[in-house]
């Protein structure tokens, strides 16, 4: 017996129509007839379900009959035309038998259920239609970003997890411990000898590869023990972090667009189904968002310029609940105005208040702004973060001291701008935020298999 | 200026001749004549570096010759016929410019370092030609890891990497707080509300999404706080965890051996000359060794079998430090002895006394094994270790009763089985393992980025 996937089936129904196939999978709904029935059979594997039709012919129709939503089963039948729709396969059953059961108990019953219910059974939740779509474009976006960077020779970079180090994120990070709860003992007698907590970043081990690949890219978790319950934060969460010696802030703005562009692209090519039924699901817009960024090209303003974009709207009329400042960072309805209702497109602000920014930003000239660059997109705000770093290292370890960065300590990284230095810049993009923008589902906890956020640790 | 990579510089070196290209990356290496010069030159894209010559027609020419090893440089010049070996690329330089300079206490000084002095400057490594083989075959492996699966049909699941699960592993795991040292607080009052600590696998929340997929697989980081100094052993690293709904072990036996030696023949493919220089530095064997698994067929005997075959090896002289037994683990002698010296192949032993093996294993019939399989493979031990898992819902729950693993906190794994369950199977292949065999470097600490061992914590 050949097993074919239900993604197999779909690539092959031409030539696969009169053969007779096998499936392996669930059944998601079941309707019956005296004399028939119609069962929604779904494996995982394609978004296009087929429906596989049997009627009193088959071998133990009354057991068939009585199958359960949920229930595992072995499907062989013949490939037919389908009255519904040409490209969704029908089989007519010739066999079906039950792999394993499903109690009437069991809680996705075909009905629509709130998301907010189906995180209380996040371990069934994949087994959903809203759920299939958000994982497999989890899945397929996470191979699209790595086949763009190794398709430019970026060398992928496992940075670590656990860290000693506490130059950025300070108050904000996990401690990492083998010592016991409560207990006084010293942290020379820790695992590590030493406090260690979860990275915060990779950015910075990055860098020390992107000195000796000129093109490196990190993709892996990251972790902040910010107590904040929002649609959009985690505690735990996966970052893309390429770092490119050898570039300056333009050019790093021509890879971010080029990058999420390919991302976006390939994600639409590959995902056709799953985008057109989470379009649905979100209300309608989310293609037409995607379509529309494929299309424009990403303005570039200094944050100056944003800000003076920002107050002449004021003036005009604009009500903002925050008022627009130079030199002070930005609020999503500025965000919003720049991308939706000025520019039209994604927009990089570039040139960023030095204090609003991290210690190994690039100083400009001006003495007041550093060459960071945030990506603003169309109904979403900033999706990636980026800078040219500072490589001069008078002007790095004047910054570390004003901040109280440790020079002794980061040596290592201060050290890159004594060896060999080079501009070079990098960014940083959230994949779940990425997500949230590609499938227009709008809270983190759904994008992420089992979601860690304050008082929420399950699974 | 338009500047290649030298990777693109290799690739097209026959439609470059004689062109003027320019390269930016560091200099390794500076031997210097009365009138001219030679630079080992390397941008990290390309294990084969050029060569960068240059005479005193070179403006500057007494600067260039000043040039320190290690320094950022930007060169111009035509690609010209090497003499010493025509797949290695010449450059006639026509202009160097010092992008970042480099002093003479540079640690990375070109003559051979040991592997031990290289990790106190893990930092710096990534430019040694040893680092900059491991380091591309270790991300050109994890790019043929993606591409196998997504190729077939498995989704990519990112499995949450802070648990509150203390099935596996207990004892050996990092607890994750936010509490301060020392403190006598309540666990309600961490921040996940309860006790939290690094995962040690992926597989039980894979197996949640092989029930919705079918063919799913993780790749991640995962941590054990076990004190062990051991070449083999590190306390952070990362795994692939396949799982994979209506399969046997018979058929995860399959799947194994395409998928290692699907990787293996994308790394020799990918990476002939870092694969050459690994062989040479390593004392040779390692491409013999890797052709060797492609062209062998991975011979399949029980545990009881693989017994068997040592203990008649025994009673004809065979010299073993430890008796092999029926029912009880083999030592890595033993596992050397059956794929060098009986099978000469890589070898499944499967069907495992069930008391050494996990919980959640098939229970064969015999009431004794487990469908357990591991992955034997000559010159290196054991590389990936799966098992049909335990799907009837009676036997798995009786199995956690004996072990003491609490059916309340799993109920969501224990549920798997009662809703829709099937015959799946799934095994776990340690990533650096992988890479100590596919590099010949022995040991784990030179295979990762920045290694997290018993009292190492840095960088």
């Amino acid at each position: 017996m050949d097993v074919i996937t239900t993604r197999e089936l779909k690539e092959q129904l031409a030539s696969l129509q009169g053969q007779s196939v096998t499936l392996q999978g669930w059944i998601r709904n079941h309707r019956k007839q005296k004399n028939m029935g119609f069962i929604d059979f779904f494996d995982g594997t394609c978004f296009r379900n087929p429906q596989v039709v049997y009627d009193n012919n088959v071998p133990g129709f009354d057991d068939i009959q009585a199958l359960h939503v949920g229930s595992a089963v072995t499907v062989t039948g013949k490939v037919v035309p389908s009255y519904k729709d040409p490209e969704t396969p029908e089989i007519q059953a010739e066999s079906i038998v039950l792999e394993g059961d499903c109690p009437e108990d069991y809680p996705l019953q075909p009905k629509r259920h709130t998301v907010e219910f189906l995180r209380e059974i996040a371990y069934l939740r994949p087994r959903t239609r809203l759920f299939q779509a958000v994982f497999r474009v989890r899945s397929v976006a996470a191979m699209a970003i790595h086949t763009y960077f190794q398709d430019r020779g970026y060398v992928y970079v496992h940075t670590p997890l656990i860290t000693g180090n506490d130059a950025e994120g300070a108050g904000n990070t996990f401690t990492v411990t083998t010592l016991p709860a409560g207990s006084k003992a010293d942290p020379s007698e820790d695992f590590f000898g030493k406090p260690t907590s979860l990275a915060v970043t990779g950015q910075l081990e990055g860098e020390t590869f992107a000195m000796a690949f000129s093109k490196i890219y990190t993709f892996g978790p990251t972790f902040r023990a910010e107590n904040s319950n929002t649609k959009t934060h985690a505690a735990e969460f996966w970052m893309i972090e390429p770092e490119i010696a050898f570039c300056d802030l333009d050019q790093l703005m021509d890879i971010e667009e080029d990058f999420l562009k390919a991302i976006v692209k390939t994600v639409m090519e590959k995902c056709p189904d799953e985008l057109k039924f989470l379009d649905q699901f979100t209300g309608g817009g989310l293609i037409a968002k995607l379509e529309g960024l494929l299309s424009s090209t990403c303005a570039r303003v200094t944050h100056d310029e944003a800000i003076s974009i920002l107050r002449k709207a004021m003036e005009n009329g604009t009500e903002f609940k925050f008022e627009p400042k130079f030199g002070e960072d930005t609020a999503k309805e500025h965000e919003k105005y720049l991308t939706e209702e000025y520019f039209h497109s994604p927009v990089f602000v570039y040139d960023w208040p030095k204090d609003i920014k991290a210690f190994y930003m690039y100083q400009n000239d001006d003495g007041k702004t550093v060459s960071a660059v945030d990506l603003l997109v169309p109904g979403a705000g900033e999706r990636m973060g980026g800078s040219q770093r500072e490589t001069r290292l008078e002007k790095l370890e004047g910054r570390m001291d004003e901040l109280g960065i440790s020079k002794e300590e980061m040596y290592w990284y201060v050290n890159l701008r004594r060896f060999g230095g080079c501009t070079h810049s990098g960014f940083g993009m959230g994949f779940e935020r990425l997500l949230i923008y590609l499938t227009g589902v709008d809270n983190i906890r759904d994008v992420i298999p089992y979601a860690r956020t304050p008082q929420n640790c399950e699974f």
